[in-house]
């Protein structure tokens, strides 16, 4: 292993970014940022010796991130107690440059490694779930059907602290070889980003329910 | 391993899809449609014996899915021969049911398993990575500063078969327990999409330099 100026902050030699080294951060503000602003994640695992990625939605709070799912899932049966990478990943935009060596792609990720510990306690699954719930409308939890104890017990979560972890940034125009800013060719970024659309109601909506708060739900 | 009539299709045990059984698709023209609507994937492999999910651009042609990167990068390196789980998955929308069990999100994933195989015929190379390029801007690759050939050794390019392969596909308004349908709350579909904006001129761009023809560019 080769350590260079850039792995001051890893906290492993499995976290340190190897590739473009300079875009490499393993500060909280910087990993938590980009763990809030995104609630999918990709959780690689063994299942049998090979290794699966599942997309699935993450949520953070404090120093930890949980995942939920029904406790007979493969997936969640096959994480629980077991080291897992937990990778997020926003893609802001693709990067035209004057050479195909130097084309990029504007993304913000971060990548959690670790043993994924379950939450037993039933109290605090139900406040986590809680949590996730609101996190999409204020308050939706307490007007729902209230959650049954079968349906407590059926879903598992599972979180993973955030110690072993990195973040990779990388933004703005594209860098070029120096020499090749003499080619004549139109250079720049084609931003991409997540939009949030007007609520689509249920047809089924019973007549005059009042339409949550969905104006504060931010993504990306 | 049970089956069910829903895993007819399912080309292998490990692409059964086992949550949601419902929403599983095993056709080509299906899978084919998501991997060609998000550049992104997110690829898990073993490194010294641990999972890790990478994500990285893809790109099909045919019945084969590719990634490229730096032919001495850890992704690339750990992948090449190795089985992998490449998973492509867009996020369409977050569902607000009647009750917390029910609350889901809409999305279409993929997931390919198999060997990773690299390609190592240089012009295939090369009229693969052309292939990359033009997908962003149609004819790009031939204005650029032309590639050399230490960058096109530098540079490895992997593939999966879309053999072993099985989509995921939600959609709709939430499908609540018939007995909730009584209780008095919204509930609905928050759509979710992925939007290109304006190109973003390099500041560095020579005076003239014509914009290529963006506005083809979909994603999602």
């Amino acid at each position: 292993m080769t350590t260079s100026p850039h792995d001051a902050g890893a906290p492993s030699a499995r976290t340190i970014v190897n590739r473009y080294r300079h875009l490499a951060h393993y500060d909280r503000p910087t990993i938590d940022a980009i763990l809030d602003a995104m609630p999918v994640a990709h959780i690689a695992y063994l299942h049998e010796g090979q290794p699966i990625v599942t997309p699935t939605l993450q949520w953070r709070e404090g120093d930890r991130v949980y995942w939920h799912g029904a406790n007979n899932g493969r997936m969640m049966r096959a994480t629980e107690g077991a080291d897992v990478c937990l990778t997020v990943s926003i893609l802001d935009g693709l990067v035209l440059a004057r050479s195909a060596f130097n084309f990029n792609v504007n993304h913000r990720s971060v990548m959690v490694f670790g043993k994924a510990e379950a939450v037993t306690d039933r109290e605090e699954k139900v406040r986590l779930l809680t949590r996730l719930i609101n996190s999409f409308a204020p308050n939706q939890w307490d007007k729902l059907r209230p959650a049954t104890a079968p349906e407590i017990n059926a879903t598992a979560i599972l979180s993973l602290k955030i110690g072993e972890a990195s973040a990779k940034v990388r933004s703005g125009p594209p860098e070029d070889n120096e020499g090749d800013y003499a080619h004549p060719v139109w250079a720049g970024v084609l931003p991409i980003r997540l939009t949030v659309g007007a609520a689509e109601p249920d047809p089924r909506n019973l007549p005059g329910v009042a339409a949550p708060d969905l104006s504060g739900y931010r993504i990306g």
